[in-house]
C-alpha cells in the first residue's frame, strides 16, 4: 500500500467533491482525509487536499496520475501528488541566532519532522560544531557586500539540486529576485514579529519602541517583497511594560521555534496551498 | 432557494464522500461546505456535515429526505437534516450571574445570534427587570428544596414545547435525570473552570486554592453525571498569585461568555455532533 | 478610613521607594498594595503606584497632599493622588456597532467596573432605545461633513464638566487636535486590530486581504496621530483561511470587548501611567 | 559591584517596605527591582523579592547578612539571599522523551538559561549519544522494581552535593518521600496536563478519552503527593476533536518545554517563593 496526497486547485462549480472522490472510489483508493475549502460558494476558488492508500498494483502511479491529469482538465484544475514514501528535503540557512536551527535539528533527529535535511548553510562559523556534533553538513558562504551575487550562486549550487525547499531559520540576509527564481522552490521564513507589524529589522526594538502588549512571530513564504509574502502560521504572546528589548527576544524565541517548526510540518504533509498572496492550511 | 444542513456519522468505509456529493450532485443541490472527519482511517465512525443549497421545486424537502434515507440505510448512517430558513429556538435558564445570560441576550437582539428565545426561567427574581426591559419573558420558578420535583415539572411546562434546546446560562441548579429524559433535547451548560479540574461547586475558589496559573470555562452539554457531558469549548486565560477568588471570578466572566456564545453559535448552526461523551466541532 | 492611589513618575534615584513608602509610614497610612518600575535601572525613569488607607482624621487630605507635595519637589517627581471613594466619570461615544457599549454599560451596571456614566453620546439613533431602556441618557450628534467643527463643540458641551474620561466605544469619527485639546483629559479608543497593523478604516478588510492567521483589538490613548497613541491593551485570536470578513468581525467583537473593559479597569483603578507614547500598567 | 537578591516572607504589618528599603539605602546598596504581595491587606502573609546592587567593599556579604538578620527578626521574616554571581547548579533527570532535555540544553549552551548542569542521569541509555555530543556528563542509572531504594541511593550520590536543584525532564519514575528527603532541595518536575486534570500516567491519553478542546503542560514542585505540588507555570493550546493521541503529544511537546524553560528561568532567577502549596512567581 501506497500513501499519497493529492492538492487540487481549480475554479468552484458543482459536483467537484463527487467527481474527484469517485474517481479515487472507483480505483479502489481508500480516502483516509479529504478536506476542501471554498473561498466563496457563489463562483470562487475551490481547494482540496485528499489523503488516500491505495493498491500500487492495482492502480500503478502513472495511470493515478494519467487519470488524474484527465479529470483534471474537466475541472480547469491546478494539481499536485506527492507519494509520502518520498521524504522531503530541507535545506537550511541561518546567520548568528541558533534557536530555530537546534529546534528543527533535534525533531528532525528524534523523528517527530520526518524530513532530510541534506544541508545547512550559513554566512557565519557559529554553529558548525554544533550541527556538526549533529551528524549533519554545515556550509560557511561568506555574506561579502562586495560580490553580492557570488553568495547567492554559491548557495544555489549546495541547494538547487539536494533540496525539495528552503528554510530561513533566521537568516539575515535578503535572497534576491534572482536567487529565488533560480531556486524555483518553496522558501519559508521565520520572520520575528507578527507580520505585517514590524516588518524588516530589529523588530523586537521596534515592537519595544511602539509599546505593544502582545508580541508575535511569523511563518512565511519569501517573496520578492520583503517580509510580504504568504503567511503560513503565526504565534503571538502578551508581554508588559517590563519586558524589554531582551526579554522580548528571548520570550519571542519561543514564538520562533515554535511557528517555525509548525509551517515545516504543514510544509512536509503537503497541508498548505499558496494561493495569490494567501495561504489555504488544511488541519 | 433553501439552505440546509446534512449531519451525518456512520461507520466509516470506502466511498461516502463519493455517493454522499453525487447524490446531492444528481439531485442539482449545491455543496456550499463540506466537512468529514473519521474518528480512525481504518474501520472508525466517519462523520460528515454538509451545507448546500437546492432549489424546493426542483428537490422538494420530502423528496430530498426520502432520497436520503434510502442512502443513509445503505451506508448505515444516523443523519438528521435542518433548513436554515427555521430559526431554533433557545430556552435560557439563570440564577444569580446574569453577564452570560446579558450577553447572549445582546448577540440575539443584534442579530450576531440567529436565534429566538421564547424563555428565561429564573430561580431568582434578580433579572426580571433587565430581561423584560429588552422586551422578553421571564418566568421566576423558585428552586424549593422540600419539592424538588415542582421547579421541575414548572419549568418542563414552561420549555418543553416552545424550545428545541436549553441554555444553563450559570444556572445553579441540578437538573436530575427525569427531566433530562421528559426534555429529551440538547442542554447546554457554562462550567466555569475548565474541565475535568474543578467540577461542582466554587470552580474559581477551588482554582485559587489550588493555586492554578490558568484559569477557564467549559460550555459542554448536560448528562446525568454533573459536568461529565460532551465538551464542546473550552477558553482558557493565564493568571497569576496576585489573582484572589474575586479577580479570578471577574477574569473568568470573560471566558465564560465568550466560551457559552461559541457553543450557542455552533448549536443553531448545526456544526456539533455528539458522539458518545465527545463532540466533533465542525469549524 | 479612606482608600487613596498615588501615581508617581520620577527620575530614577537611590532611595525613592524608601522615601515614599517611609512618608506613608509616619503617617498612619498602611499600604495595600506597592509596585514599581524602572525604564532603566541605571539612571532611567521611575514608576510608582501604591494603595493605601489612612484615617482622614489623623491624616487629613490636605496634609497628605502637602506633605507628598514636599516629598515629590525633592525627588522631581510628578505625582497624582486619586481618593477611591470618588467614582470615576465616563462619557461613551459610538456609532453604529454597539457590542462594546451594550458589554459596558452591562458591565456597570452589574457593579462590574465602578464607574458612573452620565452620557451616551451618538452620530446615529441605532441605540437609542437600547440606552435608555438601560436607564442612561442618549445624545444624537449628527456628524455633518460640512460643519466638522460644530458637532465637536455640541459633544464638548455634554461632555467637558460631567466627565472624567471618555472612551470611544467603535466611534468612527475623527476627532480633531482642537477637539482634544479642548476635552483635555484621556480618551481611550478601541480599534479593532492588533496596532500598528491595519490602522484606520476596515482592519478586518485589511486583515482578511493579508491573509494573517491571527487577529487582534487594541485599547489604546487617543492623540492627535490616528491610531497612533500609547496602547494599554491588546486582545488576539488564531483565525484560519476559513474565515471572511464577516466572521473575522464576529470573532473580533469579542476581542473588542474584553481589551476595552480591561482599558476601562484599568483608567478607573488608576493602574494606566502614560509615558512619552507607552503605557506602564500595573497589575 | 555584586548583585544580589532576597527573597523575604513575613506576617503583614505596617511598614515592612519602608523598613527593607530604608535599610538597603542606608547600605549604599541600589535598589535594581523590587516586588511584593500581600495575600491579604489586612494581616495576612507578605512576599517580597528585591534585586540590588551594592559595593562589597563597602558593604561586604556578612555584614550585609547580620544587618539583614537583625532587621528580619524584627518583623519576624523567613529571608534567603542569592548572590547572582554563584551560578546554580541543576541536575536533570529524564526517561524516554528527550525534547525538554534537548531544549533545556541548547538553552544552557546557548547562553540564554544561565544554568550549570553538572549531570544528566536517566533510566534509558537513549540519551547517552546526544549528551554526551553536547559535551556533558550521562549517567545511565537502572529503574529495578525488585530493588526500588538503589536507584534513588545512586541518583542521590551523584546529584546531592554537586546540585542546587533538580529538573524532572519528563522522568516517568515516581522519587519516595525518602529521596525527597534525603536531597533535602527543591525539584521541579514538568507534567504533561493542565494539573489538577489528568494526573498519573498518559496525559495526552486521559485528555483524548475526555474530548477537552484545550490541553496544557505543568511545571511544578515535587512534593510527596504526586502531581500536587506547587504550580510554577502553565502553558496550554487549543485542540479539536480531529486531534488524536499522537497529535496530542506532538502539541504538548511545545507546551512542555516553554512551561519547564520558564519554571527553570524563575528557579535560577530567583523569583518564586514556595507557600504551603502554591507559589508566588514575581515577574
Amino acid at each position: 500500500m501506497e500513501t499519497a496526497v493529492i492538492l487540487i486547485e481549480c475554479p468552484d462549480c458543482k459536483g467537484i467533491i463527487a467527481k474527484v472522490s469517485d474517481f479515487l472510489f472507483k480505483n479502489g483508493a481508500n480516502i483516509i482525509q479529504s478536506d476542501q475549502y471554498s473561498t466563496d460558494p457563489e463562483g470562487g476558488t475551490f481547494f482540496m487536499r485528499i489523503e488516500f492508500y491505495f493498491d500500487p498494483k492495482q492502480l500503478p502511479a502513472d495511470k493515478l496520475e494519467k487519470g488524474f491529469g484527465a479529470l483534471s482538465s474537466q475541472i480547469k484544475a491546478q494539481w499536485k501528488i506527492y507519494y509520502l514514501s518520498r521524504k522531503m528535503r530541507m535545506g537550511m540557512l541561518v546567520s548568528k541566532e541558533g534557536h530555530c536551527l537546534a529546534d528543527i535539528l533535534y525533531r528532525s533527529l528524534s523523528g517527530e519532522i520526518n524530513v532530510e535535511i541534506p544541508c545547512v548553510v550559513s554566512n557565519h562559523e557559529d554553529h558548525r560544531d554544533y550541527v556538526e556534533r549533529m551528524g549533519m553538513k554545515y556550509h560557511f558562504v561568506p555574506a561579502s557586500k562586495q560580490a553580492k551575487k557570488d553568495p547567492e550562486k554559491e548557495i544555489l549550487r549546495l541547494v538547487k539540486k539536494q533540496t525539495d525547499f528552503l528554510v530561513l531559520a533566521r537568516y539575515m540576509q535578503i535572497l534576491t529576485a534572482n536567487f529565488l527564481i533560480s531556486y524555483g522552490k518553496d522558501i519559508i521564513n521565520i520572520h520575528h514579529s507578527f507580520l505585517p507589524s514590524f516588518k524588516g529589522a530589529n523588530p523586537y526594538k521596534q515592537a519595544y519602541n511602539r509599546g505593544v502588549k502582545v508580541i508575535g512571530a511569523t511563518a512565511h513564504y519569501v517573496t520578492e517583497n520583503l517580509d510580504e509574502g504568504p503567511i503560513i502560521e503565526q504565534i503571538v504572546e502578551k508581554v508588559t511594560h517590563r519586558d524589554n528589548v531582551e526579554s522580548l527576544k528571548r520570550k519571542g524565541r519561543n514564538l520562533e521555534k515554535v511557528a517555525l517548526a509548525n509551517a515545516v510540518s504543514a510544509q512536509i504533509e503537503h497541508r498548505v496551498i499558496r494561493h495569490k498572496n494567501k495561504t489555504v492550511l488544511f488541519a
